[in-house]
């Protein structure tokens, strides 16, 4: 069987040599990188799929060359907005697109067994968020912690936002009934350690990832784009990958 | 509403005296207690659910009683053999039975996590079972490791024996692929903490449960009897009760 | 050899009824209980060794009780003042006086450990301290989350109020040099969980303590009171008791 | 002032080029690198400090060189006899020499922790030593996890081999007094995870060290290089690099 040939798209960017590189050391073939200005038609042309982590301006041109070369497209490209959400809709007639702000393989599955575990139990059981990340990260929660936190909150059929108890301190009065807790601690050069606990009476359930670097991402989106060719068109998402 | 009146069966054991001492602290009623000799069937006619943790040879009087009176029964008795389990599948014609080796929610819970994780992971990813117990207990790993490492190996459609790797000690050899290992913590007085870890490239995922004390398990027992009362007739897990 | 006779002072308190619990259950001998009004100097003459959790209005009348039965006395009465501290110095000329705020032995152990910890690793390894506790907890950090805090910011010889990151949530910007961060856990009945972690380039230093519920006060306090018998005159803390 | 100049003895080898790549990215300066047959003392005489990943056959070169330049050496070799620790003992009348078998500062402070704390608490406490590693290593326990049991076993003053409870796996009984557990989990690409945990009645001490990958080790040995320079003849080990 031949090597998957994968092109990507905003090969400069971090995520982009990050792929690069996971391509380089595995089964796959690099089919090269377009960057903007480039043509995205003829990288096409030469990949049995494309991975496109580039901005949401190019997004067009890109769903574009997939469909041109009849080819399936991973998106992670961050800061879509409706409109873009909608070209893709549009695109998935005709090609395979998968969309997603995470391509961990780990915190996708993650994120199914949270909303398993929240479902079940019911809101006796308080649910906490703690995530550990290095010492430069500059917000909280993370993205992470709070996709976590989203998925608890839909399998309550509750809003996360009018839930959320963040960054407790001082006197903060018992915990609220059916709070979602998050906490965050920064130090280090940790990648990212996040455990979503589940506190029942005298017992609980953690449920963790530890990402042992960043590489994770890059190798979940090489992964979606070879488990993505020869599917029929659509939209797809990670959950997909793993049959969740 | 009036408090459902909950019959005991083993009321004198261990686990008997634990489940009696989270209903009188809670809001159901304490129908009574039975044990070894003593009429079963009165207990049923003043109970709304039945609860038994006596003994295999019990067992067919136990369900005689819970038929007679029309209500359903948990039970937790351990030692069943095939003749019992024929014997609870006739009974269910007639009413609803819960049969269960672990009352536990969380620990219920786990292994459907577990399940799932295994099963959506696929075999690249390393499953290791890593359990502690106070400084008492004489086995390893313990029956909920076990039954844990059952999950993971039915989740993956093999044989749970075939793949043990258990008490890693001296020149191992490099990890036997698909292989599900386990290890043994024993000290002070700890009730019993189980994790599950996949272990995969550069990421992890650890499934965890923690008891704080044994009265989970009674605790569980209560619960599954409360849900069991109106349910149609046949035989249920611990999954119904989660919804699983 | 006799078993040690104990006498607890506020003995109707929850301390003090766990202390007699514990001693109950133990090689110990309760020698009696005296609260507010009653007799200490009764109760001095028939033990070998006080534990006062009671008021400070009542020190003045223990240590003199101590004094004139020449026993030692275990001080876990919290609200003390300068005032008091003075009559404790006074009273440790004649007397062996154990005053401490926190009687686990864990934690007494894991705050020197701390100590030892941040003093050897230097202000380049970041320090977090997560703590969780039961749902009805009312206030975060938990003072034994603080105690850890002091004896980190102790041993760097800087002052924690002015180097306190707690409660991280929004844009917090990267970490503060030399701060010390602290992140409260809320759920279920967790009896206690503290851990300090020191996070240096690529590696991380866990320091933990568990504690399965709450006796584990009532029993430092005895094992306190057993070490402090026989010792000679002076003040003494939880420290001497583990030789730190 | 002028960085220090560094030199690599066996800087071929995976820890030699590891330590060259955390001085290249660092304020150090390479010095330059000598492999089994080449001048050494060409080496030293550029270089402030000696490092030595080599093999016990040229240690006395080795010494002799940093003898000649009067200059500190560290030693990392692994395989020294009596023989040549002799040697080194001799060396150390005229230069600073630090040998060592683990140049990790997190594991060195951890050993050190372990010691007092199995020191304070006593044998009442149980000691279980759990660590995991990736799927490839083939041995068990870790040469880490050693090292932490003997700390402990040394603090109490007993023979390690004489406690060992290592791999439980079946009908173990019940937990001998004062044993040493220790358990191996592998799985996944782990670098290397250690927890030491004190078990006593109802709490728990864990002390852990995470090592996110394997450059910590020539980390710590740059970092003992860097603080060996200017020191008094004499032989030092880690601990005094942390001033244990």
């Amino acid at each position: 069987m031949a090597a998957t040939r994968i092109g990507i798209i905003g090969s400069k960017g971090r995520m982009g040599q990050a792929i690069a590189a996971i391509i380089e050391t595995g089964e796959h073939e690099l089919a090269g990188g377009a960057d903007a200005g480039e043509d995205v038609a003829a990288l096409a042309d030469r990949s049995d799929v494309l991975v496109d982590f580039s901005t949401p301006g190019a997004l067009a041109t890109n769903l574009h060359a997939a469909i041109g070369a009849g080819i399936p497209l991973v998106i992670g490209t961050t800061g879509l907005t409706e409109k873009h959400h909608a070209a893709i809709d549009d695109a998935t007639r005709a090609v395979a697109v998968l969309q997603t702000g995470n391509t961990s393989l780990g915190v996708t599955l993650l994120a199914h067994l949270v909303r398993q575990a929240a479902s079940s139990l019911g809101p006796d059981w308080d649910i906490e968020i703690v995530e550990m990340h290095h010492r430069m990260k500059v917000d909280a929660p993370s993205g992470t912690a709070l996709l976590l936190g989203e998925a608890a909150a839909k399998a309550r059929g509750v809003s996360l936002a009018e839930h959320t108890e963040s960054g407790r301190d001082g006197h903060t009065g018992a915990r609220a009934e059916g709070a979602i807790g998050f906490a965050a601690l920064r130090g280090g050069t940790v990648s990212g350690d996040h455990s979503v606990i589940l506190a029942g009476e005298e017992e609980r359930i953690t449920l963790s990832h530890t990402a042992e670097n960043r590489r994770i991402f890059a190798r979940g989106a090489v992964c979606a784009a070879e488990w993505l060719i020869g599917k029929n068109a659509g939209r797809y998402t990670m959950n997909d990958v793993l049959a969740l």
